[in-house]
């Protein structure tokens, strides 16, 4: 891919005449909100509420299918895996690499789940783009301008989590990057700012929710497994979160939390899931949505879900 | 007031083993969930949620009354309004003092709301006693031992709220102060704590909705209009807060905010008010709880609400 | 004592408008920066760097003679102690009360020190101002308006902790309560503020110091015991503060650091103080500033100290 | 160059047993502190200071010459300078790229100045280290695992920044990647971090100085320039943070700081810059360190210094 030359135009400081930078990603810069769909046919922004679930690394072909399997019968209809991680200390489990990219595809494929997974070095954009419906850059690469650019150049939507501490002003700028290099699908995922508080693992900003449908074209959804740190708190802030507004959710379950090999103290499994998704299916209704429909594959009954009203 | 003598016991610092002297708040301390109940009737904690709603500050008789008419026609339970305001800067209005708690008790009275207010010295906690029927501490006075120590000998339910960067931690042992003092009646209130970023006036921590549930039997609620700052993010955060389990709402309401002489941006005219909580109604169902009944003299007919199905 | 009617002004919004309320305490309210001198003949602000230094919490007579002789003899001229401790949890220790401020005064009688000490409730201040030569007012407290208000109307210098997330506007519109209220003589001590990381127990911003210099004619000293929180960061960050301008140190100094009934981890004992503070002599001097005196009741020589060129 | 595999070991979670993955970083993996060293002869870590000057961006041939030949004649031993620039909009500056590396290694040549310039992309690496003597990793890029894998197998020094909210912990980790890659020769900087309050561009967090002193056998050096955003107040923190014992310093000047493309604010000018060295001089003695020896070229007599005895 060729890299984008260097945009020689006036100097906008931190803070002074920010608003002004918004060009691309601004409420106003478009006639109607942007609607992401991936391949798979899932869509962010839209009526249907997207659901992202799956384990936080792809650690085998047999725990990827697994859970696959689990979240699409419950009603998922992305599924979110790592393949390149990024973890704080070069001694812990770093992902699969290629081989869980195919993993992901091929139980994609099996399940009918549109596939996002992240992306941490510029080199990996194709090879990625290959395999993946959508991809992700991490909250630790928020402002990795060069891998901004390289996904700006991909023709294949992108999920821009938040930064650890960024302003919602460096987050829209880092989508404004995207959208320059001629990517319009992002999609932005709140997922939880650091905070001098260690009950919950980050904080998560609800405020975003409505403060981004205000600000922004762009779709906003929400990660309450990486905000909260504990299971436990997952289901009752993921309900929060859709009644906010939110256009998704991206929610981590593995089959086997207790033996995960990173995250599984904040893992929901499948069964924990699938409780989840009964309690939003009302939510969805109350902010005008709906979640995506179950796959005919799940076996399961939609209508058995007791009504929420 | 008798004023407590200083408890000698073992040393806790922070971090150490402080969980052991959570002794009287832990959810293990009690059999049942505490039920806070107001003089007037409102409670917090039970099946009903309780609505605290009205101007930041009593500015005047007018003021207040077209305020309480107008949360009490909506649906609100208890009457807010400050008497004795802190504030960041001497030149800000401080409040009209014994003139307004006044005003607060015949308004609430008139609609049939109980009356919670803020006290901010010690000396002043028997006068407000006399006016209100919910003691308020503050953000800036979570810490303040002497102020914590009174309201512990009141015999009137208390609403402590969180501190501007206080941890979890913190503010429980705030309210072990309360409960120490002999008494039980404490209501905890999530208004957001500081952030870097600017967006929103503070960032709201939904996460200790659920969080608390568990650690604590004491009641939570949340204040939509603190943590947001500005009046068009306070009702889709309101929802939110009650999706999360929280067990009432404080808002700012203002006859007329663009004049208000404080928080003006923040607050909800009554119009605004009245929208927010037809769509409270449906949520508090989906929690299993219900919003207050209304009062007869607000003229309304509840029934006139859409159904949020 | 009477207590101050409400100023009933100009609304001044967070944010808005803020520097012009800085009427008394702003740089250049003042032809002169302002010297704070004691009753002992101590001062902040001038020539002489103040060095304030003792235990946390006044423990026992014998634990406060020994740190009162120590820190005397290596070159303090104002002693420390807590009387009423602001503690978190309410099983704690709480402080002795009077009993530790007759000590207090005693001690600080005995080895020519100023005695400064925390007051925590506003019917405390009559009393505290009968045994101390300076009010403490902590970091909890820093708006505590009720408590600035009384310290403001007291004759008796004054030091202004910073609050825990307190930004630099919102603690000089602190000391500026106390000013309005006739009181001049006003000290800022910048302890850290609550951080993300808890690989110190606050966060020094030792910014503020050059910072205030020049919005404030009023002096600012440096507490480097709380910010830092453990011992063996107190000296060379009690160096960089005095390089960096500080008008004097606070430094909490125990006789028995490891039996320490509070803060036991960032105390220093006499020795680690004496070998401070013959650091810090020519770390003044390079700020064309001097330490204080030492007591001839000290007996040791101050022409001993090594030299720093 | 490349690219390492995965490492496969032990799971090592955030806040579990880090400690122990402190394998090659840590204070007692080594006998002596490490010493590193350019190719100019500057040295960080050993009994001479570090100073590294120069603009925040290469603008100009001119503007790097002026900025050079200024900050060589008053003692700094290493240019900074940024060719790519981490933009947070990206319609602000991005750099001259390879144009600006040619000028920095042409302007370092002659006026015998290392060269330590930014690479924000991994791809950048082999270019980058053709020209220069260090390898910055800047802010946003702390936990950019391609770059800290790449630059670990780069044969040049590298400067490791402080991420905008990294704890000490996630930062010695991030060092940690660089030394298993088998580059041993990295330098830590400090250059403040995210805060709640505006008065300053960053929280300068001078503890870290003191702290990763007994923590590792890297040499740690400030950015107060970034940490101030403000260039009245870079001097005394460059004074503090070398008194608090700081092995270098880095500082943004600029010969013409209004008229700068970026950074202005916080840029001292040539004679701002003559005269804090003529300040640190002392200081660094102060420490048992000297200052780098001025040039020859620079025409200026070292002895003219007023002592500061």
């Amino acid at each position: 891919m060729k890299r984008p030359g260097f945009v020689e135009a006036a100097e906008v400081e931190r803070g002074v005449n920010v608003p002004q930078s918004y060009r691309l990603v601004r409420r106003d810069a478009r006639a109607e909100r942007t609607v992401v769909r991936l391949r798979s046919g899932a869509t962010f922004g839209g009526d249907e509420i997207a659901i992202c679930a799956g384990p936080c690394g792809v650690e085998s072909r047999e725990q990827l299918e697994q859970a696959a399997r689990g979240v699409a019968e419950s009603g998922a209809n992305v599924l979110r895996g790592g393949a390149y991680k990024p973890r704080t200390s070069p001694y812990s489990f770093q992902g699969l690499g290629e081989e869980a990219l195919k993993m992901l595809r091929s139980a994609g494929d099996q399940y009918g789940l549109g596939v996002v997974t992240e992306v941490l070095d510029p080199r990996d954009v194709e090879k990625v783009t290959q395999y993946a419906d959508m991809l992700q850059i991490g909250t630790r690469n928020m402002q990795n301008f060069a891998l901004l650019r390289e996904v700006g150049e991909a023709r294949m939507p992108v999920l821009l989590k938040r930064g650890l501490s960024a302003t919602v002003q460096e987050w829209l700028l880092a989508a404004e990057y995207i959208l320059l290099g001629g990517n319009d699908n992002v999609v932005l995922c709140e997922r939880g700012v650091r905070s001098f508080d260690v009950a919950t693992r980050n904080l998560l900003d609800i405020a975003v929710v409505p403060l981004l449908e205000e600000m922004t074209h762009l779709p906003v959804i929400v990660d309450p497994s990486h905000a909260m740190g504990i299971a436990r708190l997952v289901p009752p802030i993921a309900i929060a979160s859709l009644a906010a507004g939110a256009h998704g959710l991206l929610i981590e379950v593995h089959p086997d939390p207790p033996n995960a090999l990173s995250d599984g103290a904040q893992s929901l499994d499948c069964a924990q899931f699938e409780q989840l998704m009964r309690r939003l299916a009302p939510v969805a209704e109350f902010v005008g949505r709906r979640l995506p429909k179950r796959q005919a594959t799940a076996g399961t009954n939609r209508n058995a879900r007791p009504s929420m009203q």
